[in-house]
């Protein structure tokens, strides 16, 4: 049961010969979610080997250019290839106007499937979808714009029986799936066995959290404590302090001391401005808070394993 | 004194792993000139070591999304980058509109420096662009919408004097000028110098035609007679006639075809359909017509040579 992240692209405004605008790939148990869509996405997406057919719902962190200019080519392709699935954008509602608009131009309209389009806002936390397997939350952040992050979280699975138990206490079938969610079984003799006694220890859930493009902002934290993996921005090194508060984002110093308070598994930094030629040095300045820092690098994925936690 | 063609993207409508959307660039004498600007142009300038800043005139053959899209963000990096020199931008009167949309949504605007729009007609040939070295005409094409393709000319550069006879005859500076632009010279006894034997053999005038989307059109032959790169798309094999035919697209024994009667120095073929996952066939295709093709790979540059011409 697959949960990754994949970098399509780590620069922030203007893109480098190695770092595209910002979109990454979230991979649920084979569902494939993008969060933005700069630029060059759907290019990404291929040199990656990910089908961009597989992608169904796209969430927009904000209405600027390096998060959204790949939507123009990524619909007209999916139109060019004759997608007839629906497809989901998750964002400002000013994006709407600009597709809306955007449509008066492009042979590739009308579309051969929907979009259908789900305006969130950017001042609280809101569940803005669901499915059997994952819940998606807005997650507000403060940038020069309205501006939001996303948690990603898998839900709890069902438990796993133990076959051994299955035989022993000869448990119906019927039974089986009250007790997968957790029911304690009471047998012929009356007897109650503990669902713990029935079942593997059941697998943590795995969750991301989105964080871009943002100020340092101590009004996350409550929502992304523990997460497996944190991707905050890093636009930039902690002495440029002052260009980072002005233009709404953050160093990679606030975001290794944002993550030292969050605790997550891993600390994914991102959104490197091009000043940087190398994103080593960002890494270091951000493992001086949180050691368990990792830079984003197109192409690369982050895996979380799948892990049994006790009870 | 370059000339050359570099290939920023060689895919038609849907991009592949390697091929990205149309984008080109023509560098004549260190002028550097951008033909289409599909998505990704601006990273793909990076990538092969292209200042972005050195674009200053633009070309667009039509207003498809894969020939446009990367304009976005290229005009946003220039805004963030602190751009002041005029961009000059010659397309379909449409783009315009679109520009002029776009323009309401994003925070790059207004921006530092001007967008001189020129409205290009698609109907005959018209010189669209003149400097001291260089000129640009419209071809017209036959595609879906209104097309051009574009011809890139350089001027007779002035002669070069034969250091040699400047001695011998006592050449003063002032004559200088009149000889290198074709004069005799007359000497101090009245005797008549010849031109030629005062200077070299004059450069070649290079050209290219760059010409993309279309359909296999024969009017544009007197037009692109001998240039010493002709850029002809080439988005199917010819088993796919009709499909070429009803889409507004060559295939590659089309282009071959053309470039025969044409005689260019070299043929180069692009805007491949995703469908071929090499352009190998679509080479061979096309030199059965032609022998000198070539495909065009982005990031590749075909470089013309000046060479004198005997008098």
């Amino acid at each position: 049961m697959s949960f990754s992240f994949t970098i399509l692209g780590s620069s922030s405004a203007v893109p480098t010969s190695d770092r595209f605008p910002a979109a990454h790939v979230v991979n649920i148990h084979e569902r494939f979610f993008l969060a933005d869509c700069g630029e060059g996405a759907q290019i990404q997406l291929r040199r990656f080997k990910i089908s961009p057919g597989k992608i169904n719902h796209i969430f927009i962190s904000h209405v600027h250019g390096d998060h959204t200019f790949g939507l123009f080519g990524l619909i007209s392709s999916f139109s060019l290839l004759g997608r007839k699935s629906d497809l989901h954008i998750y964002a400002n509602p000013l994006l709407k106007l600009i597709l809306e608009d955007h449509k008066k131009y492009y042979y590739e309209y009308p579309l051969p499937f929907r979009i259908i389009f789900h305006p969130i806002g950017s001042k609280k936390k809101d569940l803005i979808y669901e499915d059997e397997k994952v819940e998606v939350h807005t997650l507000p952040l403060k940038h020069r714009v309205p501006a939001c992050g996303f948690i990603f979280i898998e839900k709890a699975p069902m438990l796993n029986l133990r076959k051994e138990m299955i035989l022993h206490h000869k448990i119906p079938v019927r039974e089986m799936v009250n007790i997968k969610m957790g029911s304690d079984f009471i047998n012929e003799k009356g007897e109650t066995i503990p669902n713990s006694a029935l079942t593997l220890p059941p697998f943590k859930q795995r969750s991301l959290a989105y964080c871009t493009d943002t100020k340092y902002t101590e009004s996350i934290i409550p929502h992304i404590k523990n997460v497996d993996i944190l991707y905050h921005e890093a636009t930039y090194l902690h002495n440029m302090l002052d260009r980072a508060a002005e233009t709404g984002h953050s160093t990679a110093r606030q975001a290794g001391q944002l993550a030292a308070r969050a605790q997550p598994g891993k600390l994914i930094i991102g959104h490197f401005s091009a000043r940087y030629k190398t994103t080593d040095i960002l890494v270091e300045e951000a493992r001086s808070e949180f050691p368990e820092t990792y830079a984003a690098i197109d192409g690369e994925s982050h895996h979380v394993e799948q892990v049994r936690v006790a009870r």
